[in-house]
């Protein structure tokens, strides 16, 4: 007996209702009156049972669409990312529904929403932690397969496969404490990837037994080249860093710039390393070392993983929550 | 009587059978013999009459999806044309397909098949020219919403929205001639948008009576900054140009590395213009002059566009074919 039919029985034992008065009502029947349909949701919603359109959704037939919910498309990662997927669900068979969040909770919970009332046949994520983890448990809990882009060394609602930001802000800094360097910045944002990469510069830190030094944490407002040279002064003149770790690459090429406006001399006085390894890091004057984004990698498992969840849904099998986290590759240049 | 029910008249005076029994067997419809409906399709085809799925689609209702074809995502105009038109569909209730050609006349042509069969509302393409105009012909003749993102001065076979390269290029080189250049130098690729700015660049040429050597243009492989690096030497060495039009930023900001590297001034020596106003462009060591591509005026207007075309779907007005040229803008830096 699979989930779906535990739970219709639940609510069948608790309202007194028949499963089949149960299941009608969850499908939006209209041979069930409005009275009847009333205690039944509520029921469900009580006992956490998924709302009717995804019920509807789960009785019917494949749509061959999956939906892709991405926070941005500007970001050359998320560009790759959407680009690469497309591609393989294409050959496939599958089209590909696109919602960009914007990074906002509330537009990724109608993301959602929307995509599961198209009765998409799954969908990929990259969410903007952790604002709809409970809805997303919710739908999988229910078996609609749904797989997340990002993750970490946290609890996750459903499946993920992602690139372990931590693990690369760690290579980063060991890079620079293996060349002699005692005074490292980091310059990242307030959000959810970058507070990973920098509890990963702060292992490193600690592994090697350097004191941590909170001026040596700067804080960027956006991903820009301008938000990097806005941001360098501030961390260069307060804590005299001889090495930076940037979360992005372009902040490290903006930072650069202001460096190199000033006659600051990379990577004599300040190195830097950033991370994504896109095109202009290594077009840069002075290439920049970054730390790689494997995204091929990434929608391939990602994509064969909702497949594969796509294939299971029908079955009665148990799916354990599956994490896949691919080692990101310092790649080395001049900076 | 709008042009449907002309074109299944005419299949009726052709075969002999009423127009009702048609419009049937175009539907699809179970209830017309597999005889009948064989020798009704054959003659639907030779008056090029749209194949049965569109049939099926124009009579269905609405999917609230609009379908968008792109050549690629990764050239930045197009990250952010998808990102734009993501943003107003939903404004406006819609979803959004997308599906990307990478430039190939096929799937371009399969994209086509895809989203008509998938019965969206309408489709916004940046087409791979010209190799699937009478396809798109055939749609827009039965009413179904597709509008081009590209055009130029030649026959369209829909409505297009699309920002003036010609007139872009036409810009850059008068900017040059003014500045007093004799020698100026195209370095561009082989496909139709690059071949409208060179047309601009061959225009102002000749109203200014500068007389045009062949060997001012140069060929690039690709739209990276490796091409534009591997591709200015030839052209630099083989006519001696002061200044260069680079159909891309990218390509510039390459051509620009090259000649860093040799000690070649910008823009004493040389200058550069490139197109599309990238974040690259403004933030390069030497600030870039490009052309500027205004995303936004083209998505808003072809969005509002094809919401009018979807509107005027199932009214019997005659739909005259727009054209709306965008003017670019030369936003002028130090290159």
């Amino acid at each position: 007996m699979n989930s779906k039919s535990i739970r219709q029985k639940e609510i069948a034992e608790k309202t007194g209702f028949s499963i089949n008065t149960v299941s009608l009502a969850l499908k939006g029947s209209p041979r069930i009156s409005e009275e009847t349909r009333s205690i039944i949701m509520e029921c469900a919603k009580q006992l956490n049972y998924i709302p009717n359109v995804v019920a509807r959704s789960l009785v019917q037939k494949k749509t061959n669409t999956i939906g892709i919910i991405l926070t941005e498309l500007m970001n050359p990662i998320l560009t790759e990312t959407a680009q690469e997927i497309e591609q393989i669900l294409k050959k496939s068979g599958y089209n590909m529904m696109l919602m960009i969040t914007n990074s906002s909770p509330e537009q990724e919970a109608e993301a959602l929403d929307v995509l599961v009332s198209r009765q998409v046949d799954g969908i990929l994520m990259y969410p903007v932690f952790t604002a709809n983890f409970a809805k997303i448990k919710l739908l999988r809990d229910n078996k609609f397969p749904i797989i997340l882009l990002a993750g970490g060394d946290y609890e996750l609602p459903t499946d993920a496969v992602y690139v372990n930001r931590r693990e690369g802000a760690y290579k980063a800094a060991t890079h620079f404490i293996q060349a002699g360097h005692k005074r490292i910045g980091f310059l990242g944002g307030g959000n959810y990837s970058d507070k990973e990469k920098q509890n990963g510069y702060f292992a490193a830190l600690q592994d090697n037994h350097i004191p941590f030094d909170p001026s040596l944490v700067g804080r960027v407002q956006s991903d820009g080249y301008d938000a990097g040279y806005a941001s360098i002064e501030e961390l260069y003149k307060n804590a005299m860093p001889t090495a930076v770790i940037c979360t992005r690459d372009y902040i490290a090429l903006g930072a650069m710039r202001w460096c190199r406006e000033r006659g600051i001399r990379i990577p004599e006085e300040l190195s830097f390393i950033g991370f994504d390894d896109t095109a202009a890091a290594s077009f840069a004057e002075i290439p920049l070392t970054s730390v790689k984004y494997d995204v091929k990698a990434v929608t391939e498992k990602a994509t064969e993983l909702l497949f594969q969840r796509i294939d299971e849904k029908d079955k009665s099998v148990a799916m354990s929550i599956q994490k896949i986290s691919i080692q990101p590759r310092l790649v080395i240049r001049q900076s």
